[in-house]
């Protein structure tokens, strides 16, 4: 391991430890890593450096039940268990807007969710797109969990829109508007990201379980807890700067007066992303905080579609990504042959030689070799006798890649 | 008559003659009209001095078909015969937000309908109560005839509302939001005046009978147009741009795209008038129009109900006129006695006193002493041995008023 190398592995491993140790948004965490970095910060807090009496405190009480670097070395294994990953500023999946959140520092406000507002730590990742490049063109769309029909329809329709023309669909997995935004994605076969308040290992709801598999395996989902980390109820309004930030705009579809979501709508004209918001009928409680929304923030935006949304989003103009393409595969890069030998495996377990030449529709000489190409591609398997599929780059613990294997983000 | 009174008899005519020569609105005539008053006006138009083209060539037009002169004293017979009235500027009662239509003159823009924008010559008015003082405080509501049960439901609301707090409200009589705006009032006993874009003896559309005639016992039918005048369809254009500067602010609750009330709402803007939307379901064609007017124009309102309409008229604050009352009638100030005996007339024929004695359950002494001061105060009318009802003083033809009848607006 080279030097450099060494110093990520420990900034990744005093973040991790930080975020054991102190609720992500912390701004007197956040000052301590910019000047001192997150090794140092983190011997600073565990001999009850901390600067303010309140972090202080918090950190003396996690230090009681254990060892903070411990817990960390704890939460990566169990992080490479869950095929997840880990994902800091070092990284190149970091994603940069996540950085403005440092302009909400000013807002002077004394309610806790809003001075933790601070950018993040590290995010744990699961799915296998580059997190930077699936947020690049992503549009947050949030509102109410007891949507109405209408609000339902309308998210699905914006979820499925905005995936349509190949921007990301980020919201954060509840019920209702959450939802059905994802669904609405899923459904034009588009990239969504459930940014979450709790592990990514436990999605929050229970109820939505079906919903975060599918999510897991086309798109992402993301959360600044650690694996394990329960869903409390401050986490929520702490996670909405993140999907208001990471995003290049949010749209409020439903929402009752005094709603999370117009937070994250707040949130995000704080740092001059575009924030959208759907009507609907006066007549309708869960539209309240909506036309709230747009009667006290001038900046806040009606929109009716998905058409509005990108002209909003569309703003942004030259500096706008290219439709993210996703991450780059070796697979990708196949011949006509190699890539029927690879389809021909199963998804579990293994398969003979014969039999992946029987349904590829090739030669058992042909198969052999394209296996042999494969296997060395880091894309299959040798086991028993038989071939297996090789779990996807991002699932594998560190230090297991098969030489070979391009450089992943981690 | 006086001299002074002579002046304003032949003003009024003259305002009649041009509206008969030329449509309402016209900014020519206006100009003219400002210059040299009504009567030179009409002398110049009528020898063929018309400054325009256009202008001229509707003049002959209309010359070609008779005198302008004697249609005007026809319109005027007319229109006492209606029970009606005419205001002009030089009456009390003449509605002083009109006038800031001056400013519209300014738009450049070159279709008709913008550039028929001058203020009004001269009103026709149906109902009781003095049209100055019904629009002090009054709001308009407008939106689209094909309303949804939504819009209808909001729009009643609205107009119960505004009603209720002792505003009038202002519509145009057309079915859809405007009917239902002017019911929402009627059913709140509150004050509601219908602008027309048609004679006020012929209420259009022909369906809204039935409301024009409950809108003309309690409330207002005010049009630019003479008895008998059509509904033509470039009318209603030239009609909103009143609905807009007579109020003190205009509300919007339905319209698809490209609708006539947004367009009103655009002459309010354009004034400075708060210019207020309810948004609705973007899944509904009925509030396309209104959701792309808050889109489009900064100074638009978003409202939700009466609270956020009284809040943006009331912004006017100090100036605004304090409840309307209604015309103050002789009727008002009669004691006990007198009153009863008032209330026994028939609405139409005669009664003679010993029934009317017997009616109001008073004596015939007490009856004759009470329809003889009836009579001083002009609110009875002695005629072969019995008593009937005055008209009201207001639809009697000028110079026939009694002697001690208070100063009537006309």
């Amino acid at each position: 391991m080279s030097r450099d190398q060494e110093t990520r592995t420990e900034d990744r491993l005093a973040r991790v430890a930080l975020t054991w140790l102190t609720e992500p948004g912390t701004w007197s965490v956040h000052r301590l890593v910019e000047r001192l970095g997150a090794p140092a910060t983190l011997t600073l807090l565990c001999e009850g450096g901390a600067p303010e009496e309140k972090l202080h405190a918090t950190v003396a009480a996690r230090l009681a039940a254990g060892d903070s670097r411990a817990a960390a070395a704890r939460a990566l294994e169990r992080t490479d268990r869950l095929g997840a990953r880990i994902v800091t500023p070092d990284d190149d999946e970091w994603p940069a807007g996540v950085e403005d959140l440092r302009r909400l520092a000013l807002s002077g406000a004394s309610r806790r969710v809003d001075t933790e507002t601070a950018p993040p730590l590290c995010f744990w990742v699961r799915g296998a797109w580059p997190l930077a490049e699936a947020m690049a063109r992503s549009v947050a769309v949030v509102g109410a969990r007891a949507a109405t029909p209408y609000g339902v329809h309308v998210a699905t329709e914006l979820g499925y829109g905005l995936a349509d023309r190949e921007w990301s669909v980020v919201s954060g997995g509840a019920f209702g508007i959450d939802a059905a935004a994802h669904r609405g994605a899923l459904n034009a076969g588009g990239v969504t990201v459930a940014v979450l308040a709790c592990g990514v290992d436990r999605p929050y709801p229970m109820g939505n379980t079906a919903l975060f598999d599918r999510i897991a395996e086309t798109g992402l989902l993301v959360s600044e807890w650690m694996p394990g980390a329960e869903p409390l109820r401050p986490r929520f309004l702490i996670r909405n700067r993140v999907i208001a930030a990471a995003t290049r705009g949010s749209v409020l579809v439903e929402a009752s007066a005094r709603s999370g979501a117009t937070q994250t709508m707040r949130r995000a004209l704080a740092i001059d992303r575009p924030g959208m918001v759907v009507p609907g009928p006066v007549t309708s409680a869960m539209s309240v905080g909506a036309h709230e929304l747009l009667r006290e923030q001038p900046t806040a935006r009606l929109v009716t579609g998905v058409a509005h949304v990108l002209e909003e989003v569309g703003r942004i103009g030259a500096d706008l990504a290219p439709p993210a393409r996703g991450p780059r595969r070796p697979a990708d890069e196949l011949d006509d042959e190699a890539a029927l030998v690879l389809e021909s495996l199963p998804r579990r377990g293994l398969r003979s030689p014969d039999a992946v030449a029987a349904r590829a529709g090739v030669g058992v000489r042909v198969a052999l070799r394209k296996l042999s190409l494969l296997e060395e591609l880091g894309l299959v398997v040798r086991r028993d006798g038989g071939y297996a599929l090789a779990p996807p780059p991002d699932r594998r613990p560190a230090g297991t890649r098969p030489a070979g294997a391009p450089p992943q983000p981690e």
